[in-house]
């Protein structure tokens, strides 16, 4: 979750699509993205109602990142987009599924497909995925 | 996601795994449920330390009710537990997937296998997700 691009303010009072999902108090909703081709869970991310706007507009995931308060355009510095297949809301309209094509087929940025890469076993958190990209080519080459 | 049962303080020092976790500035960390059988995602729910320490303990989710303040067995009044086939976390450490056997074949209130059950569609969150269960016998029988 690495690559994130262009400031945009909160706006409020958007079209009755996007004022249906239950922002909370930092006008925010996790997203979840899950590749329609391996089925895997890839990220868990954020989105606040410009980040959403994008993604629907642009047919690519667009995130809000909480670290740099910007719009994240995942995969706008590695190449890894995200092209978006589906949007889903949960039953009480505060969590947001993205079923997505991941472009390059590496979502984290230590190059794993998916960052859901620690697994809990007796105690301890192991690594069992592999690395599919070098994350040096991912970044090296844009940056 | 309604049922819940029996409250629980929020603990600190836990064992080195569960401190591995990066819960946020209440103790939070949130948690997708995918089904290990259709793979699809169910539910977005969130878990404290004792909610994951719980869940560890039993092989069956317990989550946090942000709503109601207190410890949540996922299924303990409908039937429809979840049992934890693997509990995975993300590469920032702040966000948990539970690999799960849904018990009932539904994880949503409504009766539909997944909360994720609004598809937006040009503008609109439209629902096309079949009913399994009517909810009135998952909750009725027990309330």
């Amino acid at each position: 979750m690495n690559d994130d691009v262009s400031s945009s303010p909160e706006s409020a009072d958007g079209p009755a699509w996007l004022e249906h999902v239950a922002w909370d108090e930092h006008g925010l909703a996790p997203v979840i993205a899950q590749s329609v081709d391996s089925q895997r869970v890839l990220t868990l991310a954020w989105m606040n109602r410009a980040a959403l706007a994008a993604t629907v507009e642009s047919g690519f995931a667009t995130y809000w990142s909480r670290s740099r308060a910007k719009l994240w355009r995942k995969g706008e510095t590695s190449g890894n987009r995200q092209r978006v297949v589906e949007i889903r809301l949960d039953c009480d309209n505060d969590a947001l599924l993205l079923r997505i094509e991941q472009i390059g087929g590496a979502a984290c940025h230590t190059g794993r497909e998916s960052c859901f890469f620690q697994i809990h076993d007796d105690g301890e958190w192991v690594t069992r995925d592999p690395v599919l990209i070098d994350p040096q080519d991912m970044y090296g080459l844009h940056e």
